[in-house]
C-alpha cells in the first residue's frame, strides 16, 4: 500500500492512498496518528477508505509522509565509499545525527539554498519509518518494527556542517530535508529495504548510484543498536545514510544553485524531486 | 512567576504555580500549550489560577517543565575552561547538538546509568525556554523571545559520545537529560540569564563552579546565530553549555554510580537534584 500526505488546495492537509495516478483520500487523519494507534497500514487501507474523494496525483501538493516525527535520526558514514570521500575514518559504531522537523519539506517543494552560504549539497537516502518500537530490540526482532519506507534527500549546507565538531546546523537549515514522495508499506519491499537500487540525479545527470545492500549497518542492525540507548517509538524515522558522489567531495565542488533539479530514485519507492530556490526568492512567494 | 509540571498521584499531569512550599494547581494544561498560544506567563498566572487545588511541593512528583519541546538544542564547548579539558579546539561557531524528548526526566527522578556502559557523567547548564521565535532574529531582538529559564543536567554517557564523530547517542540515553525543577519567567532574572552563579555538586562535593557570564556565546547571540539557519518556535529550548569540572576529564575519571546524588544549582532557579539508579534496577520498579 502506498500512502501520501497531500493538499488538494494548499489549505487542507489530507492523507490518501495512491493507486496509479489517482489518490483516494482518507480525510484529515495523519500517518503519524495511525502509526501511534498501531493501525496495520499494509492491510487496513481499504477499511479506512470508505466514502473517499479522489484526486489526480498531478494536481495536488505533496507533503512529507509524516507531519511531525517524534524523532528523525540520520546515519552518517554508512556506505564505505562515501566515508572514503569524507574527512573521517570509518568508525565501527554508526554515526547518528538528528534532523529537526523544522527542516522538512515534501516532494516537489522548493529546496532552499540559504542566503548565508553557497554550499548546498545533495544526499540521496533510504528512509525507514517505524510502526512500533521499544528498548533493547534484538536484531532478530528489529524488522518487525518497520512499518514502511520512503526516500530522503538530506540536503546539507556544508560550510555550516563543518563550522564546529557537530554537524547539526548544516544538516538542519529550513527547507533542506526532502522527504517523500510516498510512504510505502514494508510488505511491498524486500525485508529491511535490502537490495534496492538508489540513484541521485542533478539536472538529469547521475551523481550517486548505489545499492542499499552496500550499507555498513543494515536496517535491522541500526534499529537494534540505537535501541540499546534510546527508546524507539511508532512514527520515528531512521534515514539510513548516503553513498559516494556528493558534490562537496568533487574537484571542483559541485554546489546546488537556484533552478537546479535534484531527484533521488529508489527502486520500488518512486522518485523524490525538488527544485532549488534561493531563500530570498522563496520568502517572497 | 514560577511554574512546575507535576503529578500529585503519579496519574494526573498538572501545571502549577509555586509559591513558597505550596503549589497552586492550574489543572491539566501544559506550558507547551500556553507558550504555543502566546500566553504571557510572567503576568497571567493569577488569571489562570481560578478555583485551584493546592499541594505541598514535598508531596508531588516533579515532571520536566516542558512535556515535549519541539526542539531542544544543547550547546557544547561554550565555556573556554571546559573546552580546554575536552579533546577539541575552541571553534568560533557554537557547537550544537539536539536532545531527544525520549531522554528527558524531571527533578528528583532517577538518572539512569545504562547497563551497556559505565561512563555516566554530569553537566550542569542553564536552560533557556522560548516564548516566541522566527528566522533571522537579530541579536538586539533576541532576548524578547525568551519566556523563561530552568536548569538542565546534560547527563552524558561518555563512551557512546565518542564512538563516532557525532555525540548524539551518548547525549540521548533514556533517563539522562534532567530538566527542572521549575520554569521561572524571564522577568525574575537578569536579562539573558547573565551573571548567575552555577554550581554542580556530586554527593555534596562541588564539582563545577562557574558564572553564566563566562559563556562564550551568550543567550542573545545563540538565538541570533541559530535562527540564521533554523526557524525557532515558542516552546523550543536552548541548553547553553557546561563549564569545566566534568568527571570524564579528571584523573582518575569521576564516574557516576548507583546511589550518587547529583545536584545542579543556579542562582534564582533553585536546585535540580537527581539520584543515579542502575538501568536494571530502574526497570524493575
Amino acid at each position: 500500500m502506498r500512502y501520501i500526505h497531500f493538499s488538494p488546495d494548499n489549505r487542507r492537509r489530507l492523507l490518501g492512498i495512491v493507486q496509479g495516478n489517482t489518490i483516494r483520500s482518507l480525510g484529515e487523519t495523519t500517518l503519524d496518528d495511525l502509526l501511534a494507534r498501531g493501525v496495520d497500514l499494509a492491510s487496513c487501507g481499504a477499511a479506512l477508505n470508505a466514502g473517499a474523494e479522489e484526486f489526480p496525483t498531478a494536481a495536488v501538493t505533496y507533503l512529507p509522509p509524516l507531519a511531525r516525527p517524534g524523532k528523525l535520526l540520520c546515519i552518517g558514514l554508512n556506505y564505505a565509499d562515501h566515508t572514503k570521500e569524507s574527512p573521517y575514518d570509518q568508525p565501527d559504531y554508526p554515526t547518528i545525527f538528528p534532523r529537526l522537523n523544522s527542516s522538512l519539506i515534501g516532494h516537489d517543494a522548493p529546496m532552499i539554498r540559504p542566503r548565508i552560504s553557497d554550499s548546498l549539497d545533495f544526499e540521496g537516502e533510504l528512509a525507514v519509518i517505524l510502526g512500533s518500537g521499544g528498548r533493547h530490540i534484538s536484531k532478530q526482532r528489529a524488522l518487525s518494527c518497520v512499518a514502511g519506507y520512503s526516500i530522503f534527500n538530506d540536503g546539507s549546507v556544508r560550510e555550516y556542517q563543518f563550522k564546529s565538531p557537530q554537524w547539526t546546523v548544516g544538516k538542519n537549515f529550513d527547507g533542506t530535508g526532502a522527504f517523500g514522495p510516498m510512504f510505502v508499506t514494508a510488505d511491498e519491499l524486500p525485508a529491511g529495504g535490502a537490495g534496492l537500487k538508489l540513484e541521485t540525479r542533478l539536472n538529469g545527470q547521475v551523481v550517486q548510484s548505489a545499492n542499499t545492500n552496500d550499507m555498513l549497518h543494515d536496517v535491522a542492525s541500526l534499529i537494534a543498536v540505537i535501541s540499546e540507548a534510546i527508546t524507539l517509538e511508532a512514527g520515528d524515522v531512521i534515514v539510513s545514510g548516503t553513498p559516494a558522489g556528493i558534490g562537496w567531495a568533487r574537484e571542483p565542488k559541485l554546489i546546488m544553485r537556484a533552478g537546479d533539479v535534484c531527484e533521488v530514485e529508489i527502486e520500488g519507492l518512486g522518485v523524490l524531486r525538488n527544485i532549488v530556490v534561493d531563500e530570498d526568492a522563496a520568502s517572497q512567494r
